[in-house]
């Protein structure tokens, strides 16, 4: 069984970019909403909107407030979560793929 | 002389975290701002405003219209930029570390 959040959870988790350096996800979700159990690989999380959420791991859980506008580190885990609070969720998630050094070709984007 | 943007446009370039796999920095400006030349490594690019934007590389140039919300790959590389909307410009910009691979640990956060 696939623990991919894109697999398990498609109505919350989009791929909006992939190469081989990194893919990216992009998080929605509305209060009352609950993920189930999936695996997020090293990232870097970008908080688009102010949310609380429970998070799940094993047999414990934790409550977080998140305020829109802040950059994470989400090391490798796997759990779920639910959106405890009354705002909508929206999250940008960089995953970084493992051993994939060097650099990559792609079309130039900006600013500069 | 540095090519690091955080040291050339620091009133540009904020570093808002880093570890030994990444480092995000946010960029800012106004309708008419101009950076320096500066170096950026592969990194994703999330934009957080629409903006208009001028890109000098070397000897040529091209303008580029950004949405707000788009994930894109800058690839390695030499330039600056010039704000030429009427808008504020406003990303984020995750840079890869090169040839860093394995895992990391640091804390856990949210959402699940």
């Amino acid at each position: 069984m696939s623990l991919d959040p894109a697999e398990t959870n498609p109505d919350h988790y989009k791929v909006v970019f992939e190469n081989d350096r990194v893919r990216v996800l992009e998080y929605t979700d509305s209060p009352g909403d609950k993920t189930t159990v999936h695996e997020h690989p090293d990232s870097v999380m970008y908080t688009l909107s102010t949310f609380r959420r429970r998070l799940y791991s094993g047999d414990s859980h934790r409550d977080v407030d998140m305020p829109a506008g802040l950059t994470g580190w989400l090391p490798a885990q796997q759990h779920y979560g639910e959106n405890i609070g009354d705002t909508e969720s929206h999250v940008i998630f960089v995953e970084l793929k493992a051993g994939a050094g060097g650099t990559s070709d792609g079309p130039a984007l900006g600013p500069a």
